[in-house]
């Protein structure tokens, strides 16, 4: 008998877990508005067992968890593995909170124009993706992972060499909601429009900066030549491409994109108008990268 | 006897006025905290009087107002002057509220990267500045006026040929209180820590936008590489140093900084660290050119 998986996502603001088989197969899902802030210091592994107790009564079942679960707010905190690291690096590394049943995967830390860099979750998701499209030997790859803090991954054969955070996700919510800009927005976004989108995207590529791309949603909006159910697309569009400007140097990599439903449609158009060639997955890619830890630790 | 001048600055946020003589000498000041926000419509006339109106009663006075109070939510919306413009154009298309007394100074706009642009106020400063420092005939200028949107304007001959608005004060504001950042971040502002400042320059500098350079906020505290107390000095050195990177091209020109006291010696440093040529001046700016308005009506 192969020896099954609880594969275990639990971020800021989420929970998922997954019920995989010896042979990879997803058997099962959940998903819990549980996130780590939820839970008081001490409760995790009642919050474990409150969510996921059936699946882990199974014997000699083995539960991997990766995300903010392993960061200072998390149940331990899991030292980073430092770049240059592979799937086997982070195996290693794993921090046991029940010796041989349950461990948190470390996150990644690289150092970027002399200042450090950190990812917790998005290794796993980086190491699942390569699995999916055969990418484990590729010479190299670009990983973008879109959200509140976006990351782009460097990949060569494998090996994590370094990657960038960008605040894209955080710093659009901030502009939409919370600046001058917001009194410009209608208060509910209306349908995506493609168009707006595309002109956001254009507008930050021939720019050079955000600070200075921002200000164009509310004079284009002054001179009304932006309409208003249009203007969240246009800024979204803009933020999006300014996080593509900064990273432009990649753009010519083989491209992986690792995202949500809602987002990787978004970064799937402006990446095309950069001319880039771009792959897409979704949370699939968390689960495929626990199994592959755990093949590890089986063999 | 020569026509004396009531020149008002009126804002979003306050109202600052300067009596001066008919040779240019600033005689007396006042500031409230009575922006355009905080009139109701139709009281602008009422609220002018209630502030000035001491000095409004000399005979044959004349009172020019820069700033907001042009905008749609000010006293009467004043049409923007289109670039290239100098100051002859500018007033050449005042816009009276009471005819040959009372005016309001035009805006200007601009095209830049496929979107306009737009200032109120700053072009009063920047031709006050360029006569304050013999530079109305200077080949070319570059006027940095930093704050919560800050301009650089671009100067040949004494006229201003284009600008771009950076939201770098509001940007500063919006991370430091409203981001993941503010977590790291002390809740009062300790000293300013010029070292922590330097390096967040640099730190922009080096980079590629501020997505980006923001998060090292956050990973240069979580490895404690960055005490508490000098984290604020070092977000506004990014933030600046960004502002910087973005009109890096105009850093080789002669530059004018027309700053407020605590904003000025920031910018400063920063351009300092850049290598670029700087002269700086305050509020004089606003009354110089708007006495520089008021010879052109005379003569």
């Amino acid at each position: 008998v192969t020896r099954g998986l609880i594969a275990i996502d639990w971020g800021s603001s989420s929970l998922r877990g997954a019920r995989v088989s010896g042979d990879g197969a997803v058997l099962e899902e959940r998903s819990f508005a549980a996130g780590i802030l939820t839970v008081p210091p001490g409760g995790f592994a009642a919050a474990l067992r409150h969510h996921f107790g059936d699946w882990l009564t199974a014997p000699d079942t083995l539960c991997l968890m990766a995300g903010m679960i392993g960061s200072r707010q998390g149940w331990i905190e899991a030292p980073y593995a430092a770049c240059p690291a592979n799937a086997a690096d982070i195996a290693r590394q794993l921090t046991w909170v029940v010796p041989g049943r349950v461990a948190i995967v470390p996150g990644l830390s690289c150092e970027r124009d002399g200042a450090p860099d950190v990812m917790r979750g998005e290794e796993t998701q980086v190491f699942g993706a390569l699995q999916l499209f055969g990418l484990g030997g590729a010479a190299r790859v670009t990983l973008v992972l879109p959200g509140t803090h976006s990351k782009w991954v460097q990949v060569e054969r494998g090996v994590v060499r370094g990657f960038a955070t960008l605040m894209t996700g955080e710093v659009y919510a901030l502009l939409r909601h919370q600046s001058i800009l917001a009194r410009t927005l209608p208060v509910d976004d209306a349908v995506f429009d493609e168009a707006a989108f595309d002109a956001g995207v254009a507008h930050s590529l021939r720019g050079n900066g955000l600070l200075g791309a921002a200000f164009s949603v509310r004079s284009l909006s002054l001179f009304e030549r932006l309409p208003e159910p249009h203007r969240p697309s246009y800024l979204s569009g803009l933020v999006i491409g300014e996080e593509l400007r900064a990273q432009r140097e990649q753009a010519g990599d083989r491209i992986v994109l690792v995202g949500s439903p809602t987002l990787a449609p978004r970064y799937e158009r402006a990446l095309a108008l950069l001319g880039a060639r771009t792959e897409s997955v979704g949370s699939k890619a968390t689960w495929r990268g626990l199994f592959d830890i755990a093949s590890t630790l089986r063999s």
